[in-house]
C-alpha cells in the first residue's frame, strides 16, 4: 500500500437519490415518495421525502444533499474526505414489480459509473467518487435477471460492489434461489452493502411520540442483525467462503448478540449440525462500517472480529491480547451522509466527528489501525490502488 | 461487606415454575401450557413445555427441575452456587384475566416465600434462596391491585424484587398508568428484573427451520432492548431515580445500540428536549446479569455503565481508562437454569461454566470486581448481608 492510500479518508457509507430516482419518487403516491407542501412559514413549498408508511413527522426533509453530486464533493471537502463510495439509500427498487425493476436498475447503475466517472480526480488512477450499484431484487424477478445485473455492475469501472436491503426476492436473503447470486457476486469480487430498510414491526414502538428514534436507533440494526444471521444459518457464508460483506452500521445488534447466538445453536443440535463452526467464527469474514458513534463500540466490534479464529471448529482457544488490533482490518470509516444532518448549516456533521473521534479513541489502536479504519481498509477492500 | 459475603457466588438469573403454577399450565389447552405426549420410543409419556403459540418442535422437555427445589439445590451445589434468587419464567401471569391474576400473584408469592424460607441456610442470616415476586400485569387490571401486589411483596422477607414481562397492562412498560407502581417499586427498594418472553413477531425469522435460535438469541434480547430504550425515553428513569431495574441477558443489544440511540435522539430535537441527560448515561442507573456468554461482552458492557457518568448533561468528557473496573459493579452472575440444559445428565451446565469463565477472563479486571461480579453486587443490590 502506498503513501498516499494509507493516508485517505474514505468513507464507505453515503448515501444518494440520483436524479432518475428522485423523479420517480416523486411520481409516486404511496411511500417511498417525495412529496412537495407548503413551508411551516407559508411563504413557499419544500419537499419532504416519505420512505416508510405512516412516517412521523410527515417524513423529512430532502434536498439537495441528496441528488447533487457539487453538494456531495462540498460535504467531503468540509470534513476531509478524500473519496465516497456512493450508495443509493433505501428503499432502493423494492417497490417495483418485477417488470420494471430489472431496466431501471440497468439505467441506475449505468447514471452512478457516470455520476463517479465525470467527477474531479485525486490522481489519473484514484477517482474521489466510487459506488455500490443497485440489484432488482423484487418479488418474482427472475434469477438470470439478478444474475445479469450482477455482470453489468461488475463491467462499470466505478462500480465496486452491491447494496442491498434484507427481503431478497420476497422470502429473505436466506432463499435458496438466491444462491447464484451470492456466488456471482463473490465471483465479480463485488463487495454486498447490507442496509437495512424495514426495522421491525411498528407494532414494537408503541403509542407513545417518539419521532424516528426508536425504528431508526433500534429498528435498522434489528433488521441488520436478523438478516446477517440468517445468512450465517443458512450456510451462505460457509458456502460462499470469498463473499465479502459489508454490514451497515458496525453490523447492528450482531457482536453483542454473537456469543448468544452461539449458546443457542449449541443447544439446537439440528442447527449446530449444519454449521460448519461456531456462530462467533462468522464474525471475522463479515466487514462492518465504522458508524457506531463510540470509540467503546468499535473497540468491541474489533475484538469480536479479532476473537472469531478460535471459534474455527477443532480450534484451541489461544492467548487473545491482540484481537482488538486484529479486528480493526474489518472495519471501515463511513458517515450516513446526507441523513442526520446539522442543525445549523455552517456546522460540522456529528456523524462525521463523533465517528471519526471514535476511531482516534480506541484504546490499544496504533496509528496503522486508525488510519487503516480511516481509509488503508476500504482501499484494500476496493481496490482503489 | 463480610469476608464470607464477598466469595458468595450468587445466581440472579434462575427461573421456577411453582407446583401451583405448573398446575394451571396443565390445566390449559393453549400456550402457555405444559402437555403430556407418547416419548418418542413410545414406552411411555412426557411432559412438554409450549410457552408460545407455533413453537418450533412441540415445546421442549419440562420436569423436576423446574418446580422441585431439591433439583434447584442439586443444581446449585453441583456447580458451587451458594445463594439463588429465584423467578417465576416466562410469560409469568400475562395469559390470565384481570379477575383472576391478582389472588394467583398473591398465591405464588406466598408460595416463594415459603419455598426460600423453608430451605436448608447457609445461616441463621443468610438463606440459599430469596425470590422475585410476581405482579398481576394483565390487561385492565387496575392499578391498586398492582400497588397492593407490591406491598405484599415488600412484607415477605425472602422477596427482594419483582420479574416483570414488557407488555405491562397491554400498553408496554412505558404506560403512564404505571407511574405509581414504578414509584411504589422504588420506595419499597424492590429490584425490578425485566425479563423478555414475546421477542418480536415470527414473520421476521423467515421460512427456514431453525428451531428455537432466531427468536431466543435475537427476539429475546431485541424485546428487553425495545422495553428499556422506551422507559428511557418516556422519563420514567428521570422520575424515579432511585427504582433498581435489572436486565436480563445483560441488557440484550442496548449496550452497543446505546451511542446510536443518543445519537438518533441528538437529532430528534422533541425527544432530546424532553431527556434530563444524553442516553448512553441512563445506562449507568441500570444492573445487567452477566448472562452474555463472553468475556468481550462482559468487559464492553461495564464499559458502557463506566462511561455513563460522562454522559450526564453538561458534564466534561473525563478520561475514561477506569471504566471497565467502576462498570463491573452493575454486573451479576446468572445461569438462566433451568433453560439450556446439558445433552448428558452427568454434565455441568454449559450456560454455567461459560459464564464463570467469562467473568473470569476479562482483561483489567481485579479479583475485587470478580468477585462482585459472582456475588457481591448481588449481595449487595438484593440486601443478603
Amino acid at each position: 500500500m502506498s503513501a498516499a492510500t494509507r493516508k485517505l479518508l474514505v468513507d464507505v457509507h453515503t448515501h444518494v437519490y440520483l436524479p432518475r430516482y428522485a423523479s420517480l419518487l416523486r411520481s409516486r403516491s404511496a411511500a417511498p415518495r417525495i412529496l412537495s407542501r407548503p413551508t411551516a412559514d407559508g411563504a413557499g413549498t419544500e419537499e419532504r421525502l416519505v420512505i416508510l408508511d405512516n412516517e412521523p413527522s410527515g417524513g423529512r426533509p430532502v434536498g439537495p444533499q441528496y441528488w447533487d453530486r457539487d453538494e456531495k464533493i462540498k460535504f467531503m471537502d468540509k470534513h476531509g474526505i478524500d473519496v465516497s463510495i456512493v450508495s443509493t439509500a433505501n428503499p432502493w427498487l423494492d417497490f417495483l414489480p418485477a417488470a420494471e425493476a430489472p431496466s431501471l436498475a440497468e439505467a441506475l447503475n449505468a447514471d452512478l459509473d457516470a455520476y463517479c466517472a465525470t467527477a474531479p480526480a485525486l490522481s489519473p488512477a484514484l477517482s474521489r467518487l466510487y459506488a455500490f450499484g443497485l440489484l432488482p431484487l423484487v418479488p418474482a424477478v427472475p434469477v438470470p435477471a439478478l444474475l445479469a445485473a450482477v455482470a453489468h455492475i461488475a463491467s462499470l469501472p466505478r462500480l465496486r460492489g452491491v447494496i442491498m436491503g434484507t427481503r431478497g426476492r420476497g422470502a429473505g436473503l436466506d432463499d435458496p434461489a438466491l444462491e447464484p447470486v451470492w456466488a456471482a457476486l463473490a465471483r465479480a469480487g463485488l463487495v454486498v452493502f447490507l442496509h437495512p430498510h424495514y426495522g421491525v414491526p411498528s407494532s414494537e414502538w408503541g403509542d407513545r411520540e417518539n419521532g424516528h428514534v426508536l425504528p431508526l436507533a433500534l429498528g435498522f440494526p434489528f433488521e441488520t442483525t436478523i438478516a446477517t444471521t440468517r445468512l450465517i444459518l443458512a450456510g451462505v457464508l460457509d458456502r460462499h467462503p470469498s463473499l465479502r460483506l459489508l454490514l451497515a452500521h458496525a453490523g447492528g445488534a450482531l457482536p453483542q448478540l454473537s456469543a448468544r447466538l452461539a449458546s443457542c445453536v449449541a443447544h439446537d443440535p439440528a442447527v449446530a449440525q449444519r454449521l460448519a463452526h461456531d456462530a462467533r467464527w462468522y464474525l471475522g469474514q463479515l466487514y462492518f462500517d465504522a458508524v457506531a458513534y463510540g470509540r467503546e463500540e468499535l473497540a468491541f466490534v474489533a475484538e469480536c472480529v479479532g476473537r472469531a479464529d478460535s471459534y474455527e471448529k477443532g480450534a484451541d482457544r489461544r492467548t487473545q491480547s491482540a484481537q482488538r488490533t486484529l479486528g480493526s482490518s474489518r472495519l471501515l470509516f463511513g458517515t450516513d451522509h446526507p441523513f442526520f444532518p446539522p442543525l445549523a448549516e455552517t456546522d460540522k456533521w456529528q456523524s462525521v466527528t463523533e465517528n471519526l473521534e471514535a476511531i482516534d479513541g480506541v484504546e490499544g489502536w496504533s496509528d496503522a489501525e486508525r488510519e487503516g479504519v480511516r481509509g488503508g481498509n476500504a482501499a484494500r477492500l476496493f481496490g482503489l490502488v
